[in-house]
C-alpha cells in the first residue's frame, strides 16, 4: 500500500521499541505494524487490517478499545487542567475522587492510595515504602524480598529483579542481590504425578520456609506474588496454595505484596484477585485495569498496618523524600475515575466472568482432548493453552520447532491476536471484558485450527510475523 | 468555604502525596489545595485562589497552562485510539511522529529514541542500555555510575541513587552500590575566594578523575549529569566545566548520559541543554518539556556509537528483554507532538531567553546588592535566589530562622509560587515559557518584599504553608 507519508520508514530508521529485536527492525526484517484505531474488541491499523485483540494490547485495554465516554472524561480534563503537580499536598478533584474510588474496590484492611505512572514504578514505590518501613521499626537488616520465578513485576533494575523471567535478566545484570526467587506455583510444570496439587502447594510453602530460614527470618522483608501468576503463563494457583504461603509469612513477620496489575478491577471476574482468593495483602499494586490503558496510572494501595509505620516515620523524619512529577497525573486519574465507572455501569466484571467462563470451557470442549495440549486452564477473562509434544507424558515440544510461535503466527494470519508466553510453550488470552459469546467462539475454533495446523501435517508454514515478533514481552 | 462534597477529607483521610509530611497531612495540621484550572502562567484552585505559578509545576509545565491546542489534541487521540503498545514492532502515528520531531531537535550524532513516562524512568532505561552496552562490548566490570552531589535524577531505587540530595537517600537504604558521588558543580558553595570559577572548573575534572583512578577505570560506565543543575540549586556550569569533565570522560571511555529533563525543549532558552554547553551525550533522558506535562512521557535518545552496540546485541542475542506496557503511549505522544509544534508556532524558546533574561536581569538590579543575597543566577528561564546571613562572608542563614521558607511562604501569600530547593537557602523560579514582561516585574518585585520582609524586621510571621509545605522535592 502506498502512502504520502515515510512514517514506516521513520519508524525503522529512529523508533526503539520494546522487546523487539532491534536491529531485525531496523533492518526491516521483521513486522511493522501502525496500529490507528479500535472498536470494542478490535483493533485496526494503517494498512487496513481489523483484529480481535484476544490480549487485550498487553491485557490491560479491559473495557474494549473506542470508549468515548472515556475520551470524553480526558478530553475534558484536558481543556480544564492538564496538569499539577501532587506533591505538598497538592492534588486535583480526579485524583482524589479517584482514590477514594480505588479504595472502595480494595479489601477492608487497606486504608492510603498512593498515585504513580506504570506498574514498575508502583513496584518500585512500593519497595521503598518497605525498606522504610522496616528501619523505621528498627529492623535494618530486613530487607530482601522474595519473589517467585516465573513471576512478573516490571522492567526496572529493581523491579526487573522481582521479575523471574531469564529474558529480564540476561545481560542486564539483574536480579539484583536484594532479591530472591523461590518455587514458581507451576503444577503442570512439575513431573506427572510426582504429587497431588495439595501436596505440591504445600511443597511451595515448605520451600519458601526453607529459603527464609536459610537466609535468616530477620533478613526478610516482603513476598512479592501475583494472585494468579501472569506473563509467566497464566497459572492460577494451585488448590491450598494462598492459604499455605500466607501461614510462613505470618510465622516470621514478612509483608505480602499483591501485584495486582493484571489482577485487579475485574481480569479474573471480581474486583481484585485478593479477595478472589482470599490474600490479605499489607500492600497491594495496581496499574493496567485502574484506566484499561486509556491514560498511564498506577498506584500502591497501603494497608492499615503500614500505614501506621509510614505516620510514625513522618512524625520522626518529616516529609517523605519520594515523588514522581507525574505522581496523579490528572489525565490519568480522569480515565481512571471514567473507566471504574464504565466497568460498573454496564456491569463488565460480570461480563468477564460469564463469558471468560465460556472462552475456558469452550477451549477446553473444543482442544481439552488434544493430543498436542496438555492442559488448558484460566480464570475469569484469563485462558491458557499449553502445548505438549505428547500428552501422556507431558514433554515438551522441540523448541525448535517453535510450536507456540507458529500457532500464534497462524492465528494473527486469521484475525486473531494471542500471546507466546516466555519460557514454556503456552498460548495465552486475555481479552477485553466486553468480549461477546461469538467472538469467544471465533478465538476457540481458530485456536484449534492453529493447533491443528502446527501439530497435523508438520509442513504448516512458519510464521509471517517472523523472528521476534513471536512474544510481546521480550 | 463550604462545599457539598466530602473530597477535602477524602484527600486526608485517604491520598499519599509525594514528598509530604504524611502523618500531618492527614491530621490537618499541614495546607491542601486541590488544584482546578489554570491559564498561561497563572493557576487556580477550589478555594478561588489564583496564583503565578513561577515555578511552571515542577518546571514542566513549559508552554503554560490552559493550551486548549495540547488539549484538543489529546482529545482527538482519545477518541481515535486511546492506546496501544509499542513492543515487537508495534506503534501509533503520533509516537512515530514524535520521534521523528525529537530527533530532529536532538545533537547531530543521537540517532534514536525510546520512550518511557516519567524522568526517573527514562533514567532507569538509560542503566540498563549502559550495562547491556558494555556486557556486549565485553567488558562486564565496567558498571559503576558516577554523579553528582546535588544532582535529580528520580526517586526510584536506582535513580533515587544517582540522585545526590540526602532528602531522597535517608531510611531508604540509598544510595545503592552501583553509584557513585563526585563534586558538585556549586562554585557559590566553596570558601569565596579560595579558588577563581576556572580554577574550580578544572578541580571539579581532577576530583572526577582521581575517583575515577581510584575505583579503576574498567569498572565505571558512565557520568550522569544536568547540563545545569536543577534542584541541586538552580546552578549553571562555571566556566570552563564541560570542556574539562568531557575531557576526563573521554579520557577513560566513560559514557555521558545528559539529564536534560528540565534543559530539554527549551528551558535554557535554546533547544537542548546539550548543544547551549557543548555537550556530546551518549545518551541523553528526556521528559517535562517534551509534552509540558499535558500528559505523561519521557524518553531516552540513544546515539549512534551507543546504537551500532545495541545493534550487535540483538544479532546476539535476540529481542531486548525491556519495556513498560505505556512505553510510547498514544496520549502522550500526541501531547508532544502537540506541545512540540506549539512552542516553534509561538516561539517560545525565543520567550524563555528575551523574558528569561529580563527576569534574571531585573532580579539581579532589586536584589544583586542585598545584604542577604549571596548570589543571583540563572539561564533561560530559570533564576535563583540564594540567602545567606552576611554577603560577605557567605555565611550560611541559621537553619532553625527557615528564611528560604519564610520568604517562599511570603510569596506564596501575595499569590507567587516559588520554590524553596533542597540542601541550601535558594529560592528558585522557573515559570513558563510565556511569562510576560510584567509578570516578570511581578515576580521580582514581591521576591524583594519577601526577602526584605523575612530579613528586616526579624518579626515576620512564620510562613502560612506550614511545615513540609515549603519545599516540592521533599
Ligand atoms: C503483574 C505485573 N506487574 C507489573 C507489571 C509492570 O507494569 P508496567 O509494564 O506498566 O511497568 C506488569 C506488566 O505486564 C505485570 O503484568
Ligand atoms: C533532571 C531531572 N531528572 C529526572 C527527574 C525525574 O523525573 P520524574 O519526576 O518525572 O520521574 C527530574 C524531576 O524533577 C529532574 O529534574
Amino acid at each position: 500500500m502506498l502512502k504520502n507519508d515515510p512514517l514506516e520508514q521513520w519508524d525503522r530508521d529512529i523508533f526503539l521499541h520494546p522487546s523487539t529485536h532491534l536491529a531485525e527492525f531496523a533492518r526491516g526484517n521483521v513486522p511493522q505494524r501502525i496500529v490507528t484505531g479500535g472498536k470494542g474488541s478490535h483493533i485496526t491499523d494503517r494498512n487496513g487490517n481489523r483484529l480481535l485483540d484476544g490480549f487485550a494490547g498487553l491485557y490491560c485495554v479491559n473495557v474494549g478499545y473506542g470508549r468515548q465516554e472515556i475520551a470524553e472524561a480526558i478530553a475534558d480534563q484536558a481543556r480544564e487542567l492538564s496538569y499539577y503537580h501532587a506533591y505538598v499536598g497538592h492534588g486535583t478533584e480526579a485524583s482524589v475522587t479517584l482514590a477514594k474510588m480505588v479504595l472502595d474496590r480494595a479489601p477492608d484492611h487497606m486504608s492510603k492510595v498512593y498515585f504513580g505512572l506504570g506498574g514498575s514504578d508502583a513496584n518500585e514505590t512500593n519497595i521503598k515504602l518497605i525498606w522504610y518501613y522496616n528501619n523505621i521499626r528498627g529492623l535494618p537488616e530486613k530487607k530482601k524480598i522474595i519473589s517467585r520465578w516465573r513471576g512478573y513485576h516490571g522492567s526496572g533494575l529493581m523491579t526487573g529483579s522481582l521479575t523471574g523471567l531469564h529474558l529480564f535478566h540476561k545481560k542486564f545484570d539483574l536480579p539484583m542481590a536484594q532479591v530472591l526467587h523461590t518455587e514458581a506455583p507451576y503444577y503442570y510444570g512439575r513431573p506427572k504425578g510426582e504429587m497431588t496439587e495439595e501436596e505440591f502447594s504445600a511443597w511451595c510453602a515448605s520451600e519458601l520456609e526453607a529459603m527464609i530460614e536459610r537466609e535468616g527470618p530477620e533478613t526478610i522483608a516482603a513476598f512479592w506474588a501475583e494472585p494468579v501468576l501472569g506473563t509467566g503463563g497464566i497459572v492460577p494457583p494451585p488448590k491450598g496454595y494462598w492459604e499455605k504461603i500466607q501461614a510462613v509469612l505470618e510465622k516470621y513477620d514478612i509483608l505480602l505484596v499483591a501485584d495486582e496489575v493484571v489482577t485487579g478491577f475485574g481480569r479474573l471476574g471480581s474486583m481484585m484477585g485478593s479477595d478472589h482468593y482470599g490474600l490479605k495483602p499489607d500492600l497491594i499494586t495496581i496499574a493496567k485495569g485502574l484506566t484499561s490503558a486509556y491514560a498511564p496510572l498506577s498506584g500502591s494501595i497501603v494497608s492499615d498496618k503500614v500505614w501506621k509505620v509510614l505516620e510514625q516515620g513522618a512524625d520522626e523524619l518529616g516529609p517523605l523524600g519520594h515523588g514522581w512529577t507525574y505522581s496523579a497525573h490528572p489525565i490519568g486519574a480522569a480515565a481512571g475515575v471514567a473507566n471504574l465507572k464504565l466497568i460498573d455501569e454496564l456491569g463488565l466484571i460480570e461480563n468477564a466472568a460469564t463469558v471468560g467462563r465460556y472462552l475456558n470451557d469452550r477451549m477446553r470442549e473444543t482442544l481439552g482432548d488434544h493430543p498436542n495440549v496438555g492442559e488448558i486452564r484460566g480464570e475469569g477473562m484469563l485462558c491458557a493453552v499449553e502445548l505438549t509434544a505428547d500428552r501422556s507424558t507431558r514433554a515438551a515440544p522441540d523448541a525448535g520447532d517453535k510450536v507456540t510461535q507458529r500457532a500464534v503466527g497462524h492465528l494473527l494470519e486469521n484475525g486473531i491476536i494471542a500471546r507466546a508466553m516466555p519460557q514454556a510453550e503456552i498460548i495465552g488470552f486475555a481479552p477485553p471484558f466486553c468480549l461477546t459469546q461469538d467472538e469467544a467462539d471465533e478465538i476457540v475454533e481458530k485456536t484449534a485450527r492453529a493447533v491443528n495446523e502446527v501439530f497435523g501435517s508438520g509442513t504448516s508454514p512458519r510464521p509471517a510475523t517472523g523472528p521476534g515478533a513471536d512474544d510481546v514481552t521480550r
